[in-house]
């Protein structure tokens, strides 16, 4: 049986796969109700008020933090590791370390997806960025080792980012980076689109896989769409992880209807 | 056994799917050495001198003309039937207009897939322009009609488009259409990302499916990434489908290479 948890964001989002988007609170109950083990909140500004008294109702209901995701900095902000602007690199730095002092107390994961941006202009110039993100998340994986916190890659398909698509290019950027408190974030619904063989990339990761988001084919609930989770998570116990099956899935037909989809499937596998 | 296309550009094109974009020589050279049945070309102005002269090789060296495809006029011009300036909605008229005369004489589909644009501003807005959508496909329909041509609705998947994603979609706006020489083009590459079932979808269509791209989940020729295409040519042959296997990939490692491994793995169909 694998740990449940579910990918919300305690503010509104212009991010649109997560539930409850704006409404943590009723993230909160559900979760409850439905008996998931955690939550996972997408976080823009660690210090938003939304985001601290979450945290701490997360902990009052009884639940896990399992994952912070970081891509709304992008998103919203654009702020990413690889921006042009020393500035803006250290405006990023600051709050890459303040979420992770977030994750500490939780031995939560710090999700870095959405956060890396977009590679621009020339191939060399794309070759700087590339190194600024390696520099970057060196950095951050420094500061999540004293803080007791590991780091994702998250990969990410093509229509949304153009580095780091599958998990082969994340574990090569984990080479890069060279820490040992850095895995990889395999969510199924990016994989169904970049990985030609879904089970076989899954187990050449092996213990690399960190974290996993069983998103549907379509960005539904597991069990909406096509993709083979049956198949997927006896390559998940084969490999011995222990972690979490996380839902970071559009709020379709309502955030409350698609979290209970999915912890239902989770719990046929 | 079903006939075998490859989709080609005869001028460089912003659509990056395509093969031997800007060198349709070359094209009819492996088209020919590889015993395809035809080519289909994507036309962004169909009095372009390079598409007439390929239209003209095409018939010297012995291949089918299977489809054209239209998406370029979108993409490179920012022309579609949505627009809200009647002077561009004018242009493309006149240019959906020779383009099926150019399709004529080859008994050849018109896809309309790119070209429809995305939907923009209020629902109001965009109930008007998805009408100006259907209004427009009825005139070309017509046209058609009268030179022989059926076309063809190509469902996108979400990240190029915001209408007719699904399979279902593009039936709905056939029947708000309500012309008889309209299909459904299935491209299996933007099928994964947004049909529950494959199969199911590709089976629930029926004879309404008059073209079909077997291109693959990463949109690499057919076999190299994860979809079940003996699985969905037994729904095909089911169905009576007797159009075209159609190969619409990227130029992947090569156009040549890529033309061969997707007829290669047609042959095993």
């Amino acid at each position: 049986m694998f740990k449940s948890s579910m990918a919300i964001s305690p503010t509104p989002a212009v991010f649109a796969p997560l539930l409850f988007a704006g409404d943590w609170p009723a993230a909160l109950d559900a979760a409850v109700d439905l008996s998931y083990d955690a939550i996972e909140i997408s976080v823009r500004d660690p210090d938003d008020p939304a985001v601290v008294a979450c945290d701490e109702a997360v902990r009052r209901r009884g639940l896990q933090l399992s994952a912070i995701a970081t891509g709304q900095s992008f998103y919203s902000d654009g702020w990413s590791p690889i921006s042009d602007d020393p500035e803006v690199r250290t405006l990023l730095d600051e709050r890459m370390y303040r979420i992770i002092e977030l994750a500490s107390p939780w031995n939560a994961m710090v999700v870095i997806g959405g956060v890396r941006g977009t590679l621009t202009g020339s191939e060399v110039h794309r070759g700087d960025q590339y190194e600024r993100a390696v520099e970057a998340v060196g950095r951050y994986a420094e500061y999540g080792r004293a803080n007791g916190v590991s780091l994702v890659i998250e990969p990410i398909n093509r229509y949304e980012t153009n580095y780091i698509n599958t998990i082969q290019e994340a574990l090569h950027f984990i080479r890069d980076v060279g820490q040992d408190n850095l895995g990889v974030l395999a969510d199924t619904f990016h994989m169904n689109i970049e990985e030609a063989n879904l089970a076989e990339s899954l187990r050449s990761a092996g213990d690399r896989i960190r974290h996993v988001q069983f998103t549907d084919s379509n960005r539904l609930a597991a069990g909406r769409g096509h993709i083979d989770f049956p198949e997927l998570a006896a390559v998940l116990r084969e490999s011995g992880y222990g972690g979490y099956l996380s839902t970071e899935t559009l709020p379709l037909p309502d955030s409350r209807t698609a979290a209970k989809q999915a912890i239902d499937y989770f719990r046929t596998l």
